[in-house]
């Protein structure tokens, strides 16, 4: 996992949260994740269809928007 | 910053990336971050709208879609 449950818990306390369910810091780790990962495959198929080898952050703007 | 630029960087290599330039890491970072933040703070709010100080997973699972 890209991201802990305790740094999961611990964005939800910035964000105001008082108090934070075990199932919601698990569950906010996991959509973090799966998002970001997905993010990233977009990025890199967009990389790849530009022919190139390097992911630029035209293609992180591209896929994220 | 909840995500470091090296892990932005990691996750793009997991997602089959075979490099990664500076400016996509640093803008895959600031995107997941802000991201994350967004997500959090609506859950925040869903919480309070059901008079809840607990942020629980239906909060984070309505949040984040």
């Amino acid at each position: 996992m890209f991201i802990s449950e305790g740094a999961a818990r611990k964005l939800l306390k910035e964000a105001g949260a008082k108090r934070v369910s075990k199932e919601a810091a698990s569950e906010f780790q996991k959509h973090i994740n799966r998002y970001a990962f997905d993010v990233g495959q977009k990025a890199v198929k967009l990389a790849e269809h530009a022919k190139r080898k390097t992911v630029t952050d035209s293609d992180i703007k591209l896929a994220a928007y």
